[in-house]
């Protein structure tokens, strides 16, 4: 019966649907790319009311009659960008707690936390994130002591900038009850005061837990504002589609709800965080596309190693500035296998997170490995592929596994990473040309929140090694750089491809959704210091404005943007 | 912007879609039924596209031109059922499952055990339900000796037809850890051996988790299936709508899937298992009616007490039959206020589970305490109101608290019931009539799979308190019987007030979805035996044909059956 039903609607579904209106927006300087970077132009394009595109247009084709009309003003169009790696509820939230990104060094933090603890006297615990000591020069982590001098009356949890260490005051180690006899537990470390054993205030990796587990969740009311403010921080910057990277099931549900809704505005390839919100989250497998391709549950994120900021990342030989760490494993061996197994064999990817040496070649072999049962349509992603040991990263290619960078890192890390590999090291770091030389699909994102998701920003340094200051001159490790047409890829066609989103969105050819930006200038023909001037000046998902950086017509339809 | 995306996608949607195909059914004999049991008769529909009522005609009325049309053949049509209370993955699994509900013996029972054993050398676990041994006549729980004797090389577990105990054999028994030195945990009952610690068999209520989380958890693939399985049995008795009382999140995920996939036939009005799996369904309230008004979540599920067959039931005074005992206590005091705070809060709906006299007083207690705050819109539930003090009847009416009973319970327990309460003890006992008097709405459900789902059967016993072999003769206590429209109301428009379906489904009314059955013969007019012998002919939901008693045609368009 169930069956018979299901044929049905399937008849229903085929049933072709009345003409209905079509929207023309052409004078557009239009740029198309495939993943391997092959770059289209066209002068105007036509979606349906749908949101798909029917018809891409050249210069002197003639144009259709259309219900609607938007006059491209003769602007830069490019597919919408796609963050292939993100935390979009990390992004939420990080929006309504304390932002220490901003802050340069450690008093100018204290000075921040004490003000905002004075405007916010109800808050139970004060909740932030966004600090790293290293680019405050501070040499050593801040401690709890550092905080109790200017917030003692409540607990303070204090996120670093990469999510891999929290920073405690006196109060939160008390109600977590982390004492000088408490040990750390595996994968993670408690900072202690030197010659003591009591705890110093820093919390690395999963020691995290003990405190952050003694936070207020957050109520699903204000879950549902974090995810707003995600978006619309994302459309301001572009980015129409971003893999989530560790989707909990309740980010999973206010996801569905904002769907539900109409308020899921930005697309979502969804990573669960582990093997069992994935099997909750999607059951059978991955789950279908839904809300008009705005959602889906890939797969699974596993992590292998920590950060290289907190030494938590696993490397092949000790930390220069370290001797005797070789970072944090969190999973490795049988346990990885399995659950890349139970992912892979019910058709879920699998991201692995691998920042180190050790991780990188630890997610090779175990994809070398599960790769003679798990062949084709599993597309392997290896998350942030950091620090690959020169030996490995012609395995990328063999193996065909997607390296997912980040771009900004790669300036944000580059003191740091010198100093923790040392000088001699570096030669797989951060080493995206040798990668796609290799063969390995490249996918770009940003890592939000632990960098601003500014993907001009990430398209200049992946052409260029240098930061926004144009540091250092000549780039570092220039011979790593991209050209512009992979680093436009990265973040289009190939971070659609990495997450299956490839013939629904990131290219702008007909039957894939109109997805698209104006932007302020050709970034395929813009010098590097051009490029950084880059200005996003419209957001369209699906054929619907949702940025205007006049500040006006977002969310209009084509016919107030024509006038008619 | 987002604010303004949500208004441009109002706007869409108030676009007239254009004419779209209609279907006409006439050529029937038509009732409507409103929760009060006002009817109305007609002689024709016609529903839309999207399965919507969108005319009523009667005998005479100039007959519309539609696209299509369907003859009645002149056949009684009435609303789809509603069952106000039900387990449906329950009853998919039951299906799954080794089903003793048919058995009439403990040796019977044993028989079917063992043949099921042997069929089934692959399963590392004997699962079933259904057993009753009041209806065998055993005069006391079976035991794990009983269970050894056929099935003893691996483990056995088996709940009782009401869910409230579970049947285990030695090796469960050991996999479980329950030994003479377990002592019963709060709400629940280890029986013992006389004049012994040892454990016999039968775990009650909060009991039943020692083995039953023992045993290996349904993988997605197989709840799909269950849910197809329930999904099939549901609407061959011409239910098209039911309460799922006590979802869980893995069960939630199922229905969202089928939803996702089209597969989704039965309305679902989903009551989460406890308040946290409600907040993580539901987030801020109840879901928005999902696919089409074939899935919401209402609010929660609330267990004050066990069943009145394993003297789990809280009862005033002692049982009758166990003196000393007065059954089980689950939630309440405090607990209770606080939960059904937490629910009403956020307008989620509270459906509190009392079965005996003090369960009653202690939920009605509740509902008139949070009354103050919680005053409209809040529709409090009861689901069972088995046995109520006479004393409390009236507060049903005076509070509007909704009293969701299983007429066919009565006469499965009602020789159980008079010895578990003795004869002086039953005024309140499955007082429909006097509950409805007193001014309380009726929902009508079955507690599938505790009872089949059988609505027609639900019908004659809710007219005539006889079983379906005409006993007692007269019924027993006849008093306590509702009129035929009270009954039909209780299964279609009541229910669906009772779950905020009303103004969707429940009604053959202009607005509601075109939810029907065919019947062989008019449930309003028939006797008590000829309504027994009613058959369900046909299942319509959304204006597309479920079920179709002559096994062929279900599922096709009106296209196929009028022939055109």
């Amino acid at each position: 019966m169930i069956r018979k039903l299901l044929l049905f609607f399937a008849a229903i579904a085929l049933v072709p649907a009345p003409a209905m209106a079509d929207t023309l927006v052409d004078n557009i300087n239009g740029i198309s790319i495939d993943r391997e970077g092959k770059v289209t132009r066209f002068a105007a394009l036509v979606f349906d009311e749908n949101g798909r595109i029917v018809q891409i247009l050249q210069m002197g084709d003639p144009l259709p009659r259309t219900e609607y009309r938007v006059d491209g003003e003769g602007r830069v169009m490019v597919p919408g960008f796609i963050d292939a790696h993100g935390h979009v509820m990390g992004l939420g939230m990080g929006l309504m707690v304390l932002d220490l990104s901003g802050t340069t060094s450690l008093e100018d933090a204290l000075a921040t936390i004490a003000a905002y603890a004075e405007a916010n006297p109800g808050r139970a615990w004060i909740i932030g994130r966004g600090w790293n000591q290293e680019k405050w020069g501070l040499g050593r982590y801040p401690t709890a002591a550092d905080l109790d001098a200017v917030v003692g009356d409540r607990p303070v949890w204090l996120e670093r900038v990469d999510g891999h260490a929290g920073w405690a005051n006196s109060s939160a180690l008390e109600i977590a009850g982390v004492t000088a006899s408490t040990t750390s537990p595996e994968g993670g470390r408690i900072e202690r005061i030197a010659g003591s054993k009591a705890p110093e205030g820093v919390l690395v990796d999963a020691a995290m837990p003990l405190v952050a587990d003694k936070v207020p969740a957050w109520r699903a009311d204000e879950r549902d504002v974090a995810l707003a403010k995600a978006q619309d921080l994302l459309v301001s910057q572009g980015i129409t589609a971003i893999a989530d990277m560790g989707t909990s099931v309740e980010d999973w549900m206010t996801f569905r709800r904002a769907g539900d809704d109409g308020r899921l505005v930005v697309r979502i390839m969804a990573y669960a965080t582990g093997v069992p919100e994935m099997v909750l989250i999607g059951g059978t497998g991955p789950t279908r596309w839904l809300y008009d391709d705005r959602l889906r549950l890939n797969g699974v994120k596993l992590y292998l190693d920590g950060a290289l900021g907190s030494r938590g990342a696993l490397l092949l030989e000790d930390y220069e500035d370290a001797p005797g760490q070789r970072g944090l494993p969190l999973i490795g061996g049988t346990d990885l296998r399995n659950f890349m197994s139970r992912a892979a064999m019910d058709g879920y990817q699998v991201a692995i997170h691998a920042i180190g040496t050790a991780a990188n070649r630890e997610a090779l072999d175990a994809i070398e490995e599960l790769g003679a049962t798990y062949t084709t349509e599993q597309r392997w992603r290896i998350e942030h592929a950091q620090i690959v040991h020169p030996d490995d990263i012609v395995r990328f290619g063999e193996l065909g596994v997607i390296a997912s960078v980040q771009p900004v890192h790669q300036t944000s890390d580059r003191l740091m990473a010198e100093a923790r590999l040392g000088p001699d090291r570096l030669t797989g770091a951060y080493a995206w040309r040798s990668l796609a030389a290799a063969g390995a699909p490249l996918a770009f994102g940003s890592d939000v929140p632990v960098e601003f998701p500014d993907v001009i920003d990430g398209l200049a340094v992946a052409i260029s090694r240098t930061d926004k200051s144009g540091e250092p001159f000549g780039g570092w490790r220039p011979e790593e750089t991209v050209s512009r047409e992979q680093a436009l890829a990265g973040f289009t066609a190939g971070a659609a491809w990495a997450g299956y989103g490839d013939g629904r969105f990131g290219r702008l050819v007909v039957g894939e959704r109109a997805d698209f930006v104006f932007l302020s200038d050709d970034p395929l023909m813009a010098s590097v210091t051009d490029t950084r001037e880059i200005a996003v000046l419209e957001t369209w998902i699906g054929g619907v404005k949702v940025y205007d950086a006049n500040g006006d017509g977002a969310g209009e339809d084509a016919m107030a943007d024509d006038g008619r």
